[in-house]
């Protein structure tokens, strides 16, 4: 078992935590973890990219070469990686209108609108999309999932990041997803 | 020019937050930086390691193979770090006892009593090291390290990790490697 995921979007929405929360969850679960972020000139340009790599085996390589699941946060960052997308589940936010040219299977969600709307913090949009995550890949269990969140976001932002765990964890049940449910 | 760091001590030392700093202040210089931190079972041991490699160039391989810097606050980082060091400095903190089956050049310097002594703070021992880690390695210059700081460390924390990171870049200006100064 070797599962890869991508986290793209734009630089200000904190995708390099949900990807260590990722990781912590799944060391936390047993699994190996390998978190990577790349800052180079697109980084730069606004957009950003951070992976991480789960397995049961030790992990060799650390980056991404086919990945199992693409997040999406912005036009952008789904036009600059998914069009590379195979065998992998694209999820983007709702916003990003879909483009034919991209053929891997993708899913759409309101993750930005939950964060604003729902939770009333823009700066969770991160943590909704964590619970998106490990909900569809079924990564770790819900508790796996708190205690993860609880070791790595600020201090003071607990409460309103175990929401936005939840909120994520839900769309991902509501995703039509085969058995992305809430453990 | 590929300069590669690893940062190992213990799990709670900070360490990939400094590895996140590091390749922020990297880019902000204009160059390109990836940052990666391992899990596995020697993590849950207690251990942490993160890595950070900073180009001129395109980043294809993105762990440290042979570092040229490798930061050991703990005995056991630096035994299970420091064996496979091979043209690489070691920088460890000074209440790590040497040992002389590690062979790399090494340097110990006072990073955690420095955080708790000097600064009142153990866990601003992490942007210590980082001052430590730029200043020796002469990766960026004083105003681009304070803004990666700045970027990254929790809010409220600024002014006291502002102090770290010049009590870092001190102790490398102090450190007898040439070229440590301050810019």
């Amino acid at each position: 078992m070797r599962v890869e995921f991508r986290l793209s979007g734009s630089g200000g929405q904190g995708l390099l935590l949900a990807g260590i929360v990722l990781a912590e969850a799944a060391i936390i679960d047993g699994k190996n973890a390998v978190q990577t972020q790349s800052y180079g000139p697109e980084a730069r340009g606004g957009s950003s990219k951070a992976e991480v790599i789960v397995s049961d085996e030790d992990i060799d390589y650390p980056k991404a070469t086919d990945p199992d699941y693409l997040l999406a946060l912005t036009k952008d960052a789904y036009l600059t990686y998914g069009a590379s997308m195979k065998r992998g589940l694209i999820i983007t936010d709702s916003t990003v209108s879909l483009d034919p040219s991209i053929q891997a299977r993708t899913v759409a969600l309101p993750i930005l609108a939950t964060a604003s709307e729902v939770l009333g913090k823009k700066m969770v949009a991160n943590i909704v999309a964590l619970g998106v995550l490990a909900g569809i890949a079924r990564i770790a269990n819900r508790d796996i999932l708190r205690q993860a969140v609880k070791a790595r976001v600020p201090k003071g932002t607990d409460e309103l990041n175990l929401k936005a765990l939840d909120a994520g964890l839900q769309l991902a049940a509501q995703s039509g997803i085969p058995g992305a449910t809430i453990r």
